[in-house]
């Protein structure tokens, strides 16, 4: 007999050579038909592997991120059975599941290649062999047999994989006719494959080394339901769709230059007056707050950095230091914005009386990214924080804290973020030794962080040791429109540049003490949050945010003046509003319309002219009939005010 | 005889070896009182000079900048003379004329210093041989007698400046018993000099080589009349105590940080509001006027400064290139937003009816200037344009430049800046290789300015060949209200980066155009402009952009709870207040307040809690007596609109 535990905590016996899939039956068949996968002593094992020791078993079905893992790496092996009956002679290569589904990299052979068009003969082949329902089944084999079998295919890729393994740890995997050299980790047989999409192909270099051949990758999705299937490829669709590279360019919100550089936005006057609605709200609030705002420069003498301990971190990969001509100065491009506001806390001598003290900015910073890791707005080499710092007393810790949070959360709220988490990190308490800042103010500040988090009703995880050697920290994990998780709002406690800056103030018993710092960004940055926003909306911003929030469409010329009043009360009204008075039909005109996102299209004609009216029709095709300009402008507000409520 | 041609073109004849005074007392009696110094055929020479041959003459007065500079000249003579009879043995160098009076440097010898005690007595010592009225006589030397003269008295400086001039070119002028080495160019005689001040004494190198040995350079000014000496040093006295370096850090606006690096200002938080009112002042009127705003980052490759031209301008002398990691990349800071708002505007193709395109952004630009040469605000590293960059059909460029002009008006009527004219610099006609463009462009450009200039009343000159290589400009000279002159606002067209950077738009006739530039900044930069603010305006800023409009002084704590509804009532009616708690005698709050240039101290006692009203006083000591709150805000918001008309 063997003792398994399972990860509740439960101890059971089974005799010895059961398996994963008998130890789910004994918790209960219904289960056990969703099981697909599993984890033995931490070591990925089949459903069918014999357990032959104690130990502890994780059994996993296709909600688990390691069930999928299994399901997509199984469904590896089905395309390429598919494949290898479709092109004879193919040799294979590599298969490994990834994040959403998997890829299969293979040599096709001189003169042979994979188009879309050749997608649905896969597919089809592919599910023909799925619903065989056969079984996958693992061996050992030696490394002569291994080296046999793909010495007679003359898979040269095979055999130099063979060749770096050792003996005794090399295992094939068979299912129906195929078989495939596999360290493990399948569901139990094909016919959990409910449905296969081929994605895309594209070349990659045989270990990625491009003095290496190069092979056809071909990437792949497959699910347990036909319906999983339809709606991922919707999500696919719709996510192209918002992409914000897209969105942005076809709204003129920026743009990227060759000259300029990659990963430098040009925002255009759209996005640029986009990105100052955004700014003029959060100060707004942080005016109320107590916030105050500073302006630093964009670079700082190289010793600045060496102080605040940002060289020794981005130093080496980042942008180089500026020399000057006579090479007797160097400079950075500021990384972060926090020594300079330390160098501005250090203006003057403070009290305890001044304090907290909240220097905010939006502070442009700048971080080499590698050319092939920039993406969008999202991934860029120049960006604007929406940055501040809090100096405070530790006993002003706590309520700070909560001022942060709840600063965050009106953001959120008004960008039409409702469905998000708290992540706490804190200390791992085993590694004391990792931290800076006395024990007693690391308390003071994780239950500060706790408290707040609780009181404000936040769903949160605690997860031990995640905290940076400086400080506990919050962050916001927000879920957008796809189901996405974006990483936003981090308020983080720090103690160590408080000390590297040598930050005082003069306590009520007129000491010197050292006050502590909150950083936070509830937008993190302006190019990443517009990014975010573009994708979570589809570029439907909200309509305080939108850049044209109406326009103004008359049938014919002839209304063009009457047009052109209507305008001017709308501009009166602060409503941002466009006339588009080209020789167009008004169908040519709301379509265009709808495709620039415009929320109300305000059509004019004889009708409106005589009855001195509009007719507005919301973007998305509902009609709000004739009503007067005085009507619309109260209608706008109180849209806008239904989601901006002040803070 | 010979012909002398006066400079209104009067030609008269006169004997040969008459004097340059013979001439003006031709003109007048009264005018030759006058007159001090000459020019003949564009060379200096003295009143006393006999002309020998047919010329034009130019006679000067104190009036004259060249009047000036022979007047401070001839007073360093008169200097060098009362201390070669107070330090005897000294050995004079050499003394100019600089901008504001002269100095001397001289080598006193070992052990004997100059001090500010010693003024007086130098001072005296040299108004006594001022009243003398010693003419000043110019002679001929030959070199041997020349050198003769200070080998004797061991002067190896003069005797240095000797070896390098030829014979029959030296001549010493004379006065009482002092003799000099001088080239000319002195007034008739030292009565003319009524009064004298030694200003200061620095350290100076012998012709400015820190290897050679240090000299004591003696600065001072002098004046046809005692007031006007008074009247010098009181502004003297003023622009100390308007100094912006002082006033900033007094008023809390802004610092510099060592670690930072100097010529980089931190903006602290009510330097910061200021420049952000300012800014959000232009912002408004540009959005009337048409502007787009932009934001483009603090970078770009080095090829986008190679292709501007600014490399070539800026590159050696300036932050070098910022390297990458693999060193495959070089980015500079930039110098110029031009180049970012061209590739703006390349972002995708434009019509003619597109056209004009006005971007505007508040770029922060970089630019190495020397350690030695930084001064406050005026000369910095990094510094805020509020610029704008209008890209026009050559047809508009007329009516484009006459709202550039209408707008700086605005700026500077709005900002208190009432004496100032404009300068138009336009082509050299004798060098048309100088220029880029079309002579037909060039001639519709300089058209086009100076006809704005005349149809706007402005005050303006026209300088020939002042204009840049790529297109002709107009400057605001602005006098400040001490009197010293400021270049503001230049409007430049520009021909040279639209070929560049190859822009182009589609004319009515479907052919690609080059559209014309115009580049222009109202303020020129944040920070020279928020200098001259506090220099001309000693920190009291106008009432609408002042940091604090107003302070309320309870005249004991009893009084703080109706002091703080009063503050409250204020921040409602968004008037910037602060309060002033603390346990001190009101006396000593007023004068405080008076300190840091609050506009409006309000008074809180038992009268005004009783009577629901406040006790208002003035900046400067007037008093408004008492007032309800309303009739107060009132106030502050008729005197805001009296100098803030919109746009």
């Amino acid at each position: 007999m063997i003792k398994i535990t399972l990860p509740d905590g439960t101890l059971k016996e089974f005799s010895e050579g059961s398996t994963p899939m008998d130890v789910a039956k004994s918790i209960s068949e219904g289960f056990a038909r969703n099981v697909i996968s599993a984890k033995f002593n931490d070591t990925t094992v089949e459903t069918v592997t014999p357990l032959t020791e104690d130990g502890s078993l994780v059994l996993y079905t296709w909600k688990d991120t390691e069930g999928k893992q299994a399901f997509w790496h199984s469904s590896s092996h089905i395309v390429a059975q598919a494949i290898e009956e479709l092109y004879p002679g193919v040799k294979l290569t590599i298969g490994p599941s990834i994040e959403n589904g998997f890829y299969y990299d293979v040599d096709l052979g001189e003169g042979r290649s994979i188009s879309d068009k050749d997608f649905p003969k896969i597919e089809k082949k592919a599910i023909e062999i799925a619903r065989g329902k056969h079984d996958f089944k693992i061996r050992s084999v030696t490394k002569d047999e291994a080296l046999a079998l793909y010495k007679e295919q003359g898979n040269e890729y095979k055999t130099e994989l063979i060749e770096n393994l050792e003996d005794g740890t090399i295992t094939f995997c068979d299912h129906d006719t195929f078989t495939d050299l596999c360290r493990g980790g399948h569901i139990p047989n094909t016919g959990i494959v409910k449905a296969i999409k081929i994605l895309s192909v594209a070349g990659a270099y045989w270990r990625g080394d491009e003095n290496k051949p190069q092979l056809t990758r071909i990437y792949g999705i497959s699910f347990p339901k036909q319906k999983e299937l339809t709606e991922y490829l919707e999500l696919l669709e719709q996510a192209k769709q918002r992409d914000h590279r897209k969105l942005g360019k076809e709204l003129e919100l920026f743009t990227f230059s060759q000259k300029v550089g990659a990963g430098l936005p040009l925002w255009l006057p759209k996005g640029a007056a986009l990105r100052e609605r955004l700014e003029n709200f959060l100060k707004k609030a942080q005016k109320k707050a107590g916030y105050e705002m500073v302006v630093t420069p964009h670079i700082g003498q190289k010793e600045l950095y060496v102080t605040s301990g940002h060289y020794a971190k981005y130093g080496e990969d980042s942008f180089q230091p500026i020399k000057t001509p006579k090479m007797d100065e160097e400079f950075l491009l500021k990384p972060m914005n926090c020594p300079h506001h330390c160098e501005v806390f250090n203006f003057k001598p403070h009290s305890y009386k001044d304090l907290p003290k909240r220097f905010a900015e939006f502070g442009t910073v700048y971080r080499y990214e590698q050319s092939g890791e920039l993406h969008g707005l999202t991934r860029v080499r120049g960006f604007t924080q929406d940055d501040a710092h809090i100096f405070c007393t530790p006993d002003q810790l706590d309520q700070e804290f909560k001022n942060v949070i709840d600063l965050s959360l009106y953001v959120l709220n008004s960008l039409g973020f409702t469905n998000f988490k708290a992540q706490v990190s804190v200390r791992d308490l085993n590694n004391p030794d990792k931290y800076i800042g006395s024990v007693e103010n690391w308390e003071k500040a994780e239950n500060a962080i706790i408290n707040a988090a609780k009181e404000k009703g936040l769903d949160y995880v605690i997860e031990s040791g995640e905290a940076a050697f400086y400080g506990p920290k919050l962050d916001f994990m927000v879920k957008d429109a796809l189901g996405r998780n974006w990483q936003l709002g981090t308020i983080q406690v720090d103690y160590n540049l408080p000390e590297r800056f040598d930050l005082t103030y003069k306590g009520s018993d007129n000491e010197d003490h050292r006050p502590v710092m909150i950083h936070r960004a509830p937008f993190g940055s302006m190019e990443r949050f517009i990014a975010l926003l573009l994708e979570h909306t589809g570029g439907n911003f909200p309509l305080w945010l939108i850049p044209d929030q109406a326009i103004v469409l008359p049938v014919s010329e002839k209304y063009e003046k009457y047009a052109k009043k209507v305008l001017n009360s709308l501009e009166n009204d602060e409503i941002r509003a466009l006339l588009d008075n080209r020789n167009e039909t008004v169908g040519k005109k709301i379509r265009e319309a709808e495709m620039n996102k415009i929320p109300f299209m305000i059509i004019i004609g004889e009708n409106e002219e005589a009855t001195n009216t509009i007719s507005v029709r919301k973007h998305g095709g509902e009609d709000l009939g004739s009503i007067s300009i005085k009507d619309f402008s109260d209608l706008v507000t109180s849209e806008i005010n239904s989601t901006l409520k002040s803070f």
